[in-house]
Parts: structure tokens; C-alpha cells; sequence
């Protein structure tokens, strides 16, 4: 089946040949892009869309979200907003809740959040595991995710598991967990901070990851300074994600790395935290991404159109670097070239807005600007 | 046509008498809520619809906006996050398209806005006039907005328009103006601030317009301190809206009368401006309400759900307080007793919330979590 949008009045392609386009059209067929052109030039298809004059920009690329977990942990977060400290207890309430829920509750919940973030534009998206913390729970996670998504990351070292020994902890998602994971992941990852896994953990869970033939991506420096952004860059990590405390070496080494740094400032919206310095990064020269980092603890938000808003009055992203930020930034962040932009033989992942211009996500925020989503070529219904 | 909501998971009412019901449900029948109750209990309706366990709030009050108006300033919100200054000149190029437009383009315009803002469960709007200018003009903008709302302002004195001299403009505002415009306003406004109308210029529009039988509100004290609230206490005001740069002699006036400082922590998000200092307010006794200032110019939301997580996140209050202030708040600015809160005889103005708890419009921000929206009773088709 193949669609073609007309009348399409600014497309932003991301593709760096081809930029944006005014009055133009698109054609989608076989879940690619397979035309890119002037409106009075459009072949015919299957379907025709009018645009009547909106924007039309790539599918989102959420890099980052945690969406297997059973349990509801809003009282947290408004105990939380009223100055109640963050309590280091809370990934365990989902850990629990999760491991006591049903295969089928699991999946019906990360399918409702999965429609939610594919009508709200997002057309690719990342999911770890992490509230399993068991070979048997780690392992149906990852399966029920990768019903859903190619892009699954194993991220057995969230937090060590309650009550276990550290140490035996971090041997078993390094070994039986790992081996019954891998089959299911794309990714490893491993939250590289103080109280979760110091810089000697995160460097066995990387290499465990990387030999079982894994692609590396971190939790790096989110609630403090530390090892995790250096550690990336030493592996060659596809992200470094959060990047809110960092030295200038950190900045240097993800300068002349081929590693993303992935901003996630719907956690700081939602914890009340400062936002990273995403300015630094970008004169710097660092690849940036934003994401969402949906999760029922310290954000849970799914919205990207409201994370470009938040880059753009927060971190002082222009709406473009936004906008870029969140398709091909997020593409790269998830080492793919066929997402995150609009290109003959890219994916037919594209969204049309309720606007002219995609700087109306930012200038309206939470207005529901997402006028219609298309994923591998077929309409998602709004 | 009569309809009974039943397996409401939580039904929070805002009636004093009523409270927040568990398992509940809600017939509504005559544009008016008809009975409150246990689901068991319900009585049967014409239609019945399964809430499923969600939340059912009352529908949001917006009680300041302005919506009727023609043009693009995208541009200049994407230059004053660069950094430009706030430019004097914002509304004058707002006045410039306004008169330039048709009274179609100007309808149409704003029954796109009015559709976006009852889609996301702003049941009740408050419309000011003040991009017309003229006598015409204003007269025109007040017209259209009568024909969707009840709660129309007048608003010519929002600045002296482009070219006229301040004095002469004064005297046409609150003269022939004010008489062509009355007829079709129930409220009277002034933008009472340094570079729009002074103290004096303030009182002189406000006397005219009670005069002219229209009930008083005041944008106040959002750029610096000032007159305003002082004023809008002395004349009995509904409400003293913006709020940002009080003293504590504002605010004991504030908590003395029955004035409701109305925040727009919208404008603070998009012009990155300093946010009032809301517990203040509260703890001094004074009535808050919270809404969108929906404009083209200082603040382009229309999203009531994300006023309140910027309410909470931003101004402390609690999801409680916040969703308060988006219901009974708004109310009470447009004193008003039959919207804001859902009671036998309470306007059928009623939100399902695609969530278990109301708290989740701050716990989700961005999110699309208006499930159903009912106005006056009838289905608004999300
Ligand atoms: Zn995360
Ligand atoms: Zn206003």
C-alpha cells in the first residue's frame, strides 16, 4: 500500500541533502520512503493525504524508556513535589509489583503505553529491562519488550536486587542472567552512579555485555559526578544517557567520541533537579539526543513534543537543535540511519502536525500537536 | 438525553459536601448533573458509559484567554528564546493581522482554538478583545467571542493602540469604544503595567467600565510591581490575574478581599520568566486560581494539564491544590457556582481522565490524558 501527503507546507526531511522543503510531498510505499518532492510534482498512490499547509516531520526516535513494570508509584512522585526526598526504596516498589504481575498484565500495560507513545509520534522506541532483577523476570522482560520494539537493552544493573549481596549480584547479571538476556537484547547498559554500580561494576557488566555480544550504552552521571561518561567513551558506548554532572574531561572525551550524549530533562522537570548543561555539549561539539526516560519513578512522561519544549526553555536548544535532537539525534543515540529522517529508503516513520512549523512544539506546549502518525508506512490511529 | 458514568475508580467532585467518591458514578440528564453516587446505586440514563476504573473530574475552568486574533508570531517565540528581549511591538503586529483579517478567518481561528482547548477538557473560557483597537474592531472581537462564550472581556485597553495618542486613546476606550463594546462583554479588563496603562489610566477604565454595567478584572503586576492588585482589591474585582511581583501589602489586600489572584504559569514557562510565588498566596488565604493566558504573543498553551504540572512543579503547589485551582479557581475568577465542581445542579461539565488518580496530570506531564470530555451535558468528540 502506498500513501502520498500533499500540500505539505514545510517538510523538515533531516536528511542533510535534502533539508527542509516548502509546498512539497511525500510517498510512502512498502514501509519506506520511496518519494521525496515538490507537491506539483508528486506521482499518485494508493491514498492521498492532504496537509493543507502543516508541517511534516520524521517520527520520534525515543531512545530511552523503561515501559515493562506493573504497580503505580504516583503517591511517590507527589510526596516527592512536596519535598519529600527521593527515596532510594522506589525502584524497589516496581521491582516488586513487577515481578507479581502476570505475563499478560505486563503486556497489556507496555502495549498501552507503547500506542500512547506511538500516538503521540514517537515511531521508534527504545525499552530496557530493570525491574525484573531475577534471570527469570530480567529474561521475560526482554522477550515481551522485543515483542514490540528490535531495540532492547538489558539492563539487569539498575539497582542490585533487594537483598542481595553485591558482589553475587553482580556475578549473576554478568553470568546466568546475561546468558539468558542476551538472545533477547540489542543493547547492555548498566546505571553508573553511587549506590548502584561504581565504576569496577559497571566496567565487568560492559564487558560481559560486549563479549555475549552486546552493543554498550550507560546511565552516566545523573545524580552526580562520576566514572559512567568516561567508561562509555572507553567502550565506545552508543549513549551516554542523563549527562547532568559533568567535568570538562567528560565533555572532551564525549567530544572526540563517537558517543551520544542523551539529555533526558523530563527527569529534571519531574524530580525538580537543574537541567544539564546542554549547551556546553553542543559548542563542545557532542552529538546530543533527547529522550524521554518514561519510567513510573523519576519520570513519567512519554511525550516528546513536550521534552523539545523543555530542551528548548530549559537547556536553550534552539526548536531546530530540538527538533534534531529528538529524530536524528535519537536515531544516533540507537546507532540507525534508516529513522529520524525523511529520505528515499529511509523508514516510513513520519508525523504530521497540527501546525505549520515544528516550532510549535515548543512555543505550544502540551497542546496535542500530533495530527497523524505513520509507522512502516501504515497510519496509526490517533 | 441522559447519560449515567458508572465505575468511577475515583470521582473527585470538588463540592464541599460531596468530596472525592471511590467507586462511583454520575448521571447527568438536561445539561445539568442529575445525581451522585455509589455505582451500585446508579439509576439508568439514556446512554452509560464504563469508566473502567479512571478518574472523573469536573470539566476545566479557563478564565483567561485571548483567542480572537489573526497572525503567526512562532518567529518571535523562537527569538526570544535566543535570547532577544521581550519586543514592546509583539501585539501591535497581532493588532496588524487582526484588523487585516475577515470576520471568517477570525471565526474559524478561533473555533480551532476553542475545539483544541475543549478537547483537552476546558469545559468553561474566558475571551478578552484586545488585538482590535478601534472601535470596530473591538466591537467585531467581542461579537465572535459571545457567539462561543458566555464569559466575554473587554479589553481595549490592553495597549494604547499603534499611533494614537495615550490621552485621546484613554477617552475613546472608556467613551465610544467601551459603548460599542459593552453589549457584547460581561467583564471589564485593563492591563495595568508600565508601558500600558498607569494607576490613573487603570481607575479610569475600570469606572467606566462599571459604569457600563461590566464586572471588573485586572491583569496585574506581571512584569514589575505596580497599582493593579491594589485596584483590583478597591473595585471589588473578581480577580487580579498574573501575579508575579507583589508586595506584602498586595498580598494582604489579596487575602482581605474577595479577589482571586488568577496565576498563568504558561507565560513564565514561554517567556522564561520568573514564576510567582504561589504558596504565598495560599498561606496568606487568598483565593488562587490557575489558567492558560492562551496568546499568540507571551504564551501559546491552551493545555490546562500542563498549567498544572507546571502549577506543581514549578509553584509547589500540591496536585490537589493545583487541580483546585484549574476548577473551583477558575470558578470562583468568573463568579461563577455551577461549573468547576460536579453536583446535583452543577453544570454537566465533566472530564474522564485516561488515569486512576488526577494526579497523574502532573505525575504525566505532556501526556494526552483527557479520555472524554462533556460540555453542558453532550459528548465533545476528542
Ligand atoms: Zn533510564
Ligand atoms: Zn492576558
Amino acid at each position: 500500500m502506498s500513501t502520498v501527503l500533499r500540500n505539505i507546507g514545510m517538510l523538515v526531511t533531516q536528511d542533510d541533502d535534502l533539508g527542509t522543503l516548502t509546498d512539497a510531498a511525500l510517498v510512502l510505499d512498502g514501509g519506506r520512503v520511496a518519494w521525496v518532492g515538490p507537491t506539483a510534482a508528486a506521482p499518485d498512490a494508493d491514498t492521498a493525504v492532504d496537509a493543507s499547509g502543516r508541517a511534516v516531520i520524521p517520527g520520534f526516535v525515543d531512545s530511552h524508556n523503561h515501559l515493562v513494570f506493573a504497580g503505580d508509584r504516583s503517591a511517590e512522585f507527589a510526596a516527592r513535589m512536596a519535598g519529600t526526598p527521593y527515596a532510594a526504596g522506589g525502584i524497589r516498589t516496581t521491582v516488586a509489583a513487577t515481578r507479581a504481575a502476570g505475563d499478560d498484565a505486563l503486556r497489556a500495560r507496555l502495549a498501552s503505553l507503547v500506542g500512547q507513545a506511538h500516538r503521540q509520534g514517537s515511531t521508534t522506541l527504545e525499552i530496557k529491562s530493570g525491574y525484573g532483577l531475577s534471570v527469570a523476570d530480567e529474561a521475560r522482560s526482554l522477550r515481551l519488550a522485543r515483542e514490540v520494539t528490535p531495540e532492547t537493552t538489558f539492563l539487569g544493573a539498575h539497582v542490585v536486587a533487594p537483598g542481595a549481596d553485591p558482589a553475587e549480584y553482580l556475578a549473576l547479571v554478568t553470568g546466568d542472567m546475561l546468558s539468558a538476556c542476551a538472545p533477547h537484547a540489542r543493547w547492555i547498559d548498566v546505571f553508573c552512579e553511587e549506590g548502584a554500580f561504581d565504576g569496577d561494576a559497571s566496567r565487568a557488566v560492559l564487558s560481559a555485555g560486549v563479549a555475549a555480544g552486546l552493543v554498550p550504552r550507560v546511565h552516566a552521571n545523573q545524580l552526580g559526578p562520576g566514572p559512567g561518561v568516561q567508561l562509555a567513551v572507553e567502550f565506545g558506548a552508543a549513549s551516554a544517557d542523563h549527562c547532568t554532572f559533568l567535568t570538562p574531561a567528560d565533555v572532551d572525551a564525549l567530544a572526540s567520541s563517537g558517543t551520544v550524549a542523551t539529555l533526558l530533562p523530563g527527569v529534571e522537570f519531574s524530580t525538580r533537579s537543574p537541567y544539564p548543561d546542554a549547551r556546553r555539549l553542543l559548542d563542545a561539539g557532542v552529538t546530543v539526543a533527547v529522550a524521554t526516560d518514561c519510567n513510573p519513578g523519576s519520570c513519567f512522561t512519554s511525550s516528546i513534543p513536550f521534552c523539545v519544549a523543555l530542551a528548548v526553555r530549559e537547556m536553550h536548544l534552539t526548536p531546530s537543535e530540538a527538533l534534531w535532537a529528538v529524530t536524528r539525534g535519537g536515531a544516533a543515540a540507537l546507532r540507525r540511519d534508516d529513522v529520524g529522517r525523511l529520505a528515499p529508503g529511509a523508514r516510513a516513520d513520519v508525523v504530521l502536525l497540527d501546525a505549520p512549523d515544528p516550532v510549535y512544539l515548543a512555543y505550544r506546549p502540551g497542546v496535542p500537536l500530533i495530527a497523524a502518525v505513520w509507522k512502516d508506512g501504515r497510519p496509526i490511529t490517533i
